[in-house]
């Protein structure tokens, strides 16, 4: 396996971000006061014809646990998540009774930073050059207060339809997993949809699933640098795909979507800087697409119905999401 | 419109509900290990039948929005979700660069009583006379950790299916509400079926939506008493036929599922009591059923795919969620 | 008792702010990279002034209790302090044990806005016109990651010093308590000093805390709209008093400090916008004064060692306090 | 230097802990309703010997910084504080005005364990054998609400006298820090004493603080393992000396106070079974002692003033602190 990134030049993230923006700018194309990017292209038919993917009736969960033991080291102060108790059996079984007839209750709650494990990024989480989706201007759409137009509660009920799994770790990695620092080009993501057959397809309106198989390496050797270190990802070079599919949203089984370390000298995230504020895409992260894969390969089907319903925090930037597959 | 209670003994809680737990048992149904009790009817051939509810592919978000603007009061510390941002657009575009190439970010973290808003409760949230779920021991499922048996992970990729909105506060109340106080029996979820037609006809693994109106009405007049305080609701009496019916979950547009005051003199939802630790049930609460009362309605077809997939906090004995419907 | 605000203009707070900005300017005096305002003026001369206040060896607590309990209604975010246990006395009494040779533990977590309740405002709590005390322009003080000069830490160790009670509710006050909306103004504090005798001496680098009794009030009636609502306290002409006296710090039993409704049409916390960027003074918030009250009524001293240790939070615009009193 | 830990059978903590229980118990000593312990030995006689210390007007604060960047790493949910901003100096510079007359804001909040830096243990921290502080069964002391008498607002008020430095670090270590694993006896503490001189003596009630450098190498080297590794500390066989001195609480610069290992081949912190439950002993946890012992090497004098005052979250079993030492 090989990985390319083409003409990028190492030393000039700033040139190829730019000419990446200008290609690839859904910028008014919903109109001045779209709040939905690429979930525009998620339309009814989309879903009539996403709903025909349940053909077995199987479910799988495409998030990960939310709890202490998570990958988070505390970068930008994101934390794991801190689940407590408020009351627990122990009090109903022993505690005073705090109610009548017998009856006992649990209570619970949680902290957490809502880019802690399985997430949507929502389109007020990246800027590029202080602007936001659609050319709005940073300050006036996320404040102390949060993303006051594009706050993830817009996208409540949109984010169901047909999803596609390109398990790249599978087709092109080894062990069904891509090594950390692997690019995934164009060529990869073609080479995994002519492997998977016609299942595999990806087109308007789709829910695009990528595993890389990093998840699955983590899970074996423990979380190490997961959240933020070394991963296999998409190549910045594949920004001119993601937006001529006309995708709804992309996810993977990594915490950032891009590979990295990321292909300029020095750089952060440069694809999500075209993805999110140009093409308004929906980027999701660390979610876990391995027993989805398994049966995959299985069946030879790679599509299914997904129902990725983020959490609708009211202006929340992004949102923690238990994303549903069926087939 | 009318609502009796039946028999029940106002002054005697405790015989009603052990003679209902008696009646209305799952234990050991699927085996002594079982964690999902009543999700075990919502089978994979449930699904392909669910799945076949989507005709026009519209989608609706059944969720509230999550923020400080809620119900709660702070009653057993249950407050308002805490939306703050780590980072904002305005750092984005007048602080110091944290990142090259122009990329900005916003970020943001939540602290919330996993029972603030639109939630399922788990198998480990309700106990009888210190039994959990199976009659397994309140102290050994549910500890200061979290629940370490039917916590809400083990449900995560379990909740899709064929969802049945049963709109009782349109059929038998007046304006589409049902009166706070007003309990709701078995007499009025039948007319309401047969006023619905076909299409609304509940059976085994079904995950029923129970409309009374009042979150419609709390929309208008502001949420008052809203989190707690008095509301239509299922009656006790329903109990049976929430049994009978072999449903894999049941949710309401109110705080708490039941009749509010309670139908005994002195009570504490007595129905959780019942369909929690011993049907095994999995009861919805504060979902917004109005935009999809109001589309049944029109199209009268009650029947629709309904994801609701709670966000899988380890050892939560209940979740937030973003239930999907889609017809 | 009578409450004037002298010759204000309650229609132009502008003018008055900015007139009063001009008189009471503290900007530079500590040179251009001074973090710590009026605490300059409290030296170790005043703290070994202010230990021989320590006669009776009587200690007091002049802080509320931190619980969800509180004052506080959702108003910007600010709840009230949610305390919650990681374990407990019921796991360590009947769950499975968690260490060795019989020993248990009990631990626990709280989430709460750092101005919940009994509080010190830092120097970056407050801004005139996008401008922080020295000058500095607000945004490069407090970010998103907290404030990077004058965060709380700066003033961990310095607030132990005399204090002095001036119980303006005892002595202006009718039952020891002044009405909601009474204006302090320099009148009544003199009148209070005169008639507590010399003990109660206001000067440089002492810890004032006015006591207007709004506190007791609220004890017996109910928090009502404590936080924010219509309370005594600091009439805005008492900005050049404040100031002239060179005092360290000021608190008091309200919310805010100032009188509420503030003394123009409209308005917000005027004094505020004078006291913390331009004298840079530090003021506390909902102290609990009753106890020295009553016990400086009984002896007839007013002044003792304070310590009010803030927490120090790194970064933090205010923080809770716990402040002790010792006669 | 060496550490001896006397008789101690290392296969037997049980026996040893028993007795120490049995030798070292204040329970009953000041009646069957206490809920201070040894704080009930810090009398007002002795806050005015205290006050006596107050000689330069030198104050030090013993706390850490609290954040992000702290020793915790989750261990029973243990994390870092996280501090975030509900608004920032930015909004108030750039934002929309949220506020007439100029007037900006700036607000945050916390999430943390009570535990997770500088902090006083309350006395219903720890059990013995399901036992908290003068025999009480634990499960009727501290519940899932909290502690619910010896809640750590109990001793809001009190914990204000006379501090003395045991360097010990300094005295019996090398370059001012004692080894981890370092086991700290009787000896040693008075070896400490002796070399310190007549102030160094420790009495009734006095606030004990013991630095062991730990927190100097931690600075230089980074927090490793500091919460809950190897760490010195006092012995298990401290205990009676700690008890006999009637000593009103000890801190040190450690995450736990006693050694780490523990002197039992299985062990957990058998010291702190005997301190809390039996001697009703108060521990201070994570002071930060370094600038303070280098003032008391510089001046020969080793006591002072300490106001201790927890915060007082109700209930809790700890609480931060930010502990005052004046000089």
């Amino acid at each position: 396996m090989t990985s390319t990134t083409g003409s990028l030049d190492p030393k000039d993230p700033e040139s190829a971000i730019s000419a990446a923006a200008l290609r690839c700018s859904n910028r008014g194309r919903w109109g001045e006061d779209d709040v939905l990017g690429t979930l525009n292209f998620l339309t009814e038919d989309k879903r009539i014809a996403g709903a025909a993917c349940v053909r077995r009736g199987v479910a799988f969960s495409l998030a990960q646990r939310f709890d202490t033991n998570g990958p988070q080291r505390g970068w930008r102060r994101r934390t794991n998540p801190v689940h407590t108790m408020l009351t627990s059996g122990l009090d109903a079984e022993f505690g005073p009774p705090e109610f009548p007839h017998g009856i006992g209750g649990a209570d619970d709650v949680i902290f957490m930073p809502l880019q802690a494990s399985t997430q949507w990024d929502g389109l007020g989480h990246i800027f590029d050059h202080g602007r936001a989706y659609n050319g709005r201007r940073a300050s006036q759409v996320v404040t102390s207060e949060g993303d006051q137009l594009t706050g993830i509660e817009t996208a409540a009920g949109r984010i169901a339809g047909r999803g596609v799994l390109l398990d790249v770790g599978r087709v092109v990695g080894e062990g069904g997993e891509l090594p950390d620092a692997f690019a995934i080009t164009e060529a990869h993501l073609e080479e995994t949809i002519a492997a998977e057959g016609p299942s595999a397809s990806v087109g308007r309106g789709d829910l695009l699933c990528i595993r890389t198989g990093q998840l699955a390496r983590t899970r074996r050797e423990g979380w190490g640098d997961y959240a933020g270190g070394p991963a296999p990802g998409l190549s910045f070079t594949t920004a001119s795909w993601l937006f001529d599919r006309e995708i709804a949203g992309v996810a993977t089984d990594t915490w950032g979507v891009e590979v990295r370390p990321n292909e300029f000298e020095v750089a952060f995230q440069p694809l999500h800087q075209v993805a999110i504020p140009h093409i308004g895409l929906f980027l999701g992260e660390m979610w876990d697409l391995d027993a989805l894969g398994d049966d995959c390969a299985r069946d030879g089907s790679y599509e299914f119905w997904l129902t990725a319903a983020p959490l609708p925090v009211t202006g929340a930037v992004g949102a923690p999401v238990n994303p549903i597959a069926v087939k």
